[in-house]
């Protein structure tokens, strides 16, 4: 298996799928009107990032046996549904960010109106990318797809941890409330990414719980190292304001475990995840790369 | 055709359908966690009002010759696209309101944050309802909801009303500028219900076309009746701010057209919708009857 992934040019897989995405992504708003919400919801959307959340859909997918494109409209729905919940996050009533990703926050640039409702736009718009926008894919596949996408992106997802996790601010939380945070605001997200691009590639029962073993691992992993760059990586590099989590006295992995603790709870957690897709090596090498990927990232 | 209207036992009717939706909206948010997500949700969610738009949905079902049960989770959802909007527009960053339905806004109680994101919680669980909760109905038919509630809920209908609304603000808009405003702030989402609750009931192309007719007619009636009651109510019939508009410069069909025009507008409008559904008429009953209500109602 080790030579397979050695064979595999990750680099060129990564590029290849990004330009993948970034193209649908521009087309997925078009000329709209009006002119000040669609340019608040590109702005956001079209902000660069690894993309990771697309990629991981296709790949997945594509170990499936489906055809990439077909996965395209859902993987650019995950990235609206990302980043709608970042431009809600960042808001002023929340955690009152000034920078995302090197730039200023979407409030900033449009004001907290506009920013509220091109996140209600952007979430209301994934829907549509599902059943409106794919070609090609059976209406029970894309009704699943449809109730995935309601459940991490509401209250049993993402609202609900952003929900704990203001909650915690300022207090002193423990390792359990600290992975449910990170479970509903980032590994829910993940893992359907995996499982959306896997129902709509039409996966059986086995192939999805793999792949949901495998996106809580890389789900949770991703999670430390953000909390691990935002103690070491500078502003400059990170793109948004570094420490934020410290100064709010967020509790973190690196809080609570040291730093040294922390990352090998990462390595841990990737080991897993690829250990989950064993039985599908032959074509798991995106997937697995994607996994490695995830520890080596610095910001 | 008058005197099946006059034998038809509408306030009966209302009054059973309000039964129906009530039970299927309080149900729809059972015991889940975050409490405090949970309990800002239902605040909004059962806090009364006429519950015009899930009757709507169960009524156009009903006429397309389906059984309304399989059309409620889809009427539930509207109720719930309907409140998050009310939610996210009572913000003090977007119309500033204190008091909807006789009580304090969302926000006054739960705070800005949580106001927010049980906006966009109600959202994602109104496509949770149609595509998780909904038994009997075919994948296609409910693929075709999600496709409707999502061009309604999002850009091309309220959130781009509010967007153009908010914009408006303070400057002299012409007629053309109100029923834009209007159509999709308040015609798109009728317009969804009729849609909706037809599809799930099995309508035609015909059908489907002269409910969309019925709808414009009483989406805009409705909106010209709001802005009646806003002159002409108090806040305690009203339940909420009156006067609002006229404070806030809004353009209002009084403002512009008098009372008197104001009123004869509407009930033409109101007409105009009776008459799409003529070659409906023997089971046409409760959608007329909920025209009248409309132009008749005082809050």
């Amino acid at each position: 298996m080790q030579e397979a992934i050695a064979s595999f040019d990750f680099v060129e897989y990564l590029d290849r799928s990004r330009t993948l995405v970034e193209n649908a992504l521009d087309a997925s708003l078009g000329p709209e009107k009006p002119v000040k919400l669609r340019d608040s919801m590109r702005y956001s959307l079209l902000a660069g990032g690894k993309r990771l959340r697309p990629i991981l859909c296709l790949a997945a997918c594509e170990l499936a046996g489906g055809e990439v494109e077909k996965a395209l409209p859902t993987a650019v729905a995950l990235e609206m549904i990302h980043t709608m919940s970042l431009i809600h996050d960042d808001l002023p009533s929340m955690d009152n960010d000034d920078l995302r990703r090197g730039r200023p926050t979407n409030h900033k640039v449009y004001g907290d109106a506009v920013a509220i409702l091109a996140g209600d736009a952007l979430l209301t718009r994934a829907f549509e990318m599902v059943s409106l926008r794919t070609k090609g894919v059976s209406s029970e596949r894309l009704l699943k797809v449809v109730g995935e996408l309601s459940l991490v992106a509401g209250a049993p997802g993402l609202v609900g941890g952003q929900v704990v996790d203001l909650d915690c601010e300022g207090k002193e939380v423990d390792l359990e409330t600290l992975e449910y945070i990170h479970l509903h605001k980032t590994g829910a997200l993940l893992k359907a990414c995996v499982t959306c691009g896997a129902l709509i590639g039409g996966a059986d029962e086995r192939l999805l719980s793999a792949l949901s073993v495998y996106a809580r691992g890389i789900g949770l992993a991703f999670q430390i190292i953000d909390d691990i760059l935002d103690v070491t990586a500078s502003s400059e590099i990170l793109g948004k304001t570094a420490g934020k989590d410290l100064i709010a006295d967020k509790t973190t992995y690196p809080k609570l475990l040291g730093l040294d603790e922390s990352r090998r709870r990462a390595d841990d957690l990737v080991a897993e995840a690829k250990n989950a897709l064993e039985p599908w090596s032959k074509n798991s090498k995106p997937l697995l790369a994607l996994a490695d990927y995830i520890t080596s990232r610095d910001r």
